[in-house]
């Protein structure tokens, strides 16, 4: 379809491309294993966008990658990629990439992707979010008034490591009682051992569902770190809202309600943190939904400055000229994985 | 002088006004005790107003006001503005004044007027600050990319009410352990009682110099909690700059030394931490300069829409468009309280 674009969520395990059309559909997927280091990064991206440009051949030459790591988007490299085997000297995965495409690129770290992508998931218009990314660690996108906030370092949404509790676990960041101690992926696991190959999150949240009172006590444990971190969002940047996604947000509506009931708990004391209405601002990412490739997608329409690549004219821009961000509304058709064949996000935590 | 803007800091105590030049100097002051309630404070306003047209009759006409309290920028209005004592029903400010002075009037929240007018104060072009106020409370307002960040509900910057310590002491607001149990004015006070009329933060910080164990314990436990904020600051919206203002801020670059020390130890076992740089990220306002007032006049300019009508025309739409506000420097001759009589800020904490 013309004006479709691709865009690719670079993981350590996998690598996802999307093809997304002029109307924020995703019309195309594809997946492969990541190999390590440079050459395999760069061989599975190629093998994902030659994939994607047979099965849409009129899509724009742009590609987009979100990727781990820290991202210098003028200079087009990633540095402390530890997950990808890249760490070391940064390496200059935007020049690698395109001269073995041939294709223009656009890079971006893979928290603020899916921050972009997730501007699609939330109604009316409210470009003005936080995604929160629960995954092994903890860390956040902004997308404010329409623009992602990458931070004048690149540093913006490193929430994982505020320290909320001086007598708090220590934090692999050398800090001690980081969010990230708390409300990650890794915490749960720690927390709630599980036998290999079992998904912690969806065992707790299962247990707890249950009645297992130790579960309980994880569960709402970790929501409330999780409801810390979006507190600490809406106390700082006023986002109108947080959208959860990441490994653990797979398992769904059960998060969402714990979490919420944690704002809650968390506001029973507080007339002021009540009126901040903070469980209304959660939004969860949909199982399946690619959103950092979507993500990526629209960080490459909005390099290539070619108005009305995707979806709304304000969808281009986003992240790269500053400009207006409108969301894509995602049709709900899209949301479980319609169109090409859904694959399901990996249920690591 | 043309091309010159009003703009006001409506405190509790006191009403200081500024007209500003278009080469962002302070050409006069003027300030007034506040009344209490709506009819207090027009009056206030009108008398500062007044005295500041006389002295620059050629100022244009809109008036900026800094106010404490929930301002509503679009109806014009505040609401829980307790030390004004117009606490109840949100106040139609905008139109009393405006009624009362037959000037339009631009209207935003005190720490927010300080945040735009601390854009002047950081070298270089950086707009991309927090202010943090550190008065009798604690909150901080943000210039991102050069645009005031009034968040979603108006909330952005209450860094104060993010907890921090679950054993902490119980916050004014409902919550445990907030960041203004510890680095504000009133938790100084309270852990630094001084005789009536003295300013604690002085008083607290000369004992530490001379050497007093107590006061030193007091002062780097008070300084932890300010750099805790400035962490907070800098790994949510990675913001550039994070300028030290309000009451306490008079203790001068003692302070700025001591939260500087806090943030180097916070980072001593973190090389995560310690590669943001956090200490020289540290800008103090100059005592006496009107921070406040000077943002005040600055949003004026802004909502006025008269380019160039206050230094560098980027200035112009701070807040209110949404447009670029190139910093337009402070002279040095201005920073100390230079042009006309300097008025110290009082000395409050």
């Amino acid at each position: 379809m013309s004006g479709a674009v691709l865009g690719l969520d670079v993981g350590a395990t996998k690598t996802l491309g999307v093809a997304v059309g002029p109307d924020g559909r995703v019309l195309a997927r594809e997946r492969v294993p990541t190999g390590r280091g440079a050459a395999g990064v760069v061989a599975a991206v190629a093998a994902v966008v030659d994939a994607l440009a047979a099965a849409v051949p009129a899509a724009a030459p742009r590609v987009g990658l979100g990727v781990p790591g820290l991202v210098d988007p003028v200079a087009g490299t990633v540095a402390h990629a530890v997950n990808l085997g890249v760490d070391g000297v940064p390496l200059p995965l935007r020049a690698l990439v395109q001269e073995r495409l041939g294709r223009p690129v656009a890079l971006a770290n893979d928290v603020n992707a899916a921050a972009l992508g997730a501007t699609a998931l939330v109604p009316g218009g409210r470009a003005d979010l936080a995604y929160l990314s629960i995954g092994t660690g903890l860390a956040a996108g902004l997308v404010l008034g329409g623009s992602l906030r990458a931070g004048a370092h690149g540093a913006a949404g490193e929430v994982g490591h505020v320290p909320v509790d001086p007598y708090g676990a220590p934090c692999p960041c050398g800090q001690r009682g980081c969010l990230e101690t708390v409300a990650s992926g890794a915490a749960l696991a720690a927390a709630w051992p599980v036998a290999p190959g079992e998904p912690p999150a969806a065992a707790l949240f299962a247990a707890a569902a249950a009645g297992d009172a130790a579960a309980v006590a994880v569960r709402d444990r970790f929501a409330g770190g999780v409801a810390a971190a979006v507190r600490l969002l809406c106390l700082t940047a006023d986002v109108d809202a947080v959208v959860l996604g990441g490994g653990v947000a797979h398992t769904g509506e059960p998060l969402r309600v714990a979490v919420a009931a944690a704002l809650a708990a968390q506001a029973a004391g507080s007339p002021f943190l009540a009126s901040l209405r903070l469980p209304e601002r959660l939004v969860l990412v949909p199982g399946g939904y690619p959103v950092a490739a979507v993500g990526a997608a629209l960080l490459a329409a909005g390099a290539a400055g070619a108005a009305g690549a995707v979806g709304a004219a304000g969808a281009v821009g986003a992240g790269v000229t500053g400009g207006p961000l409108a969301p894509a509304e995602v049709p709900a058709s899209d949301i479980p994985g319609a169109a090409a064949a859904p694959v399901p996000l990996p249920r690591t935590v």
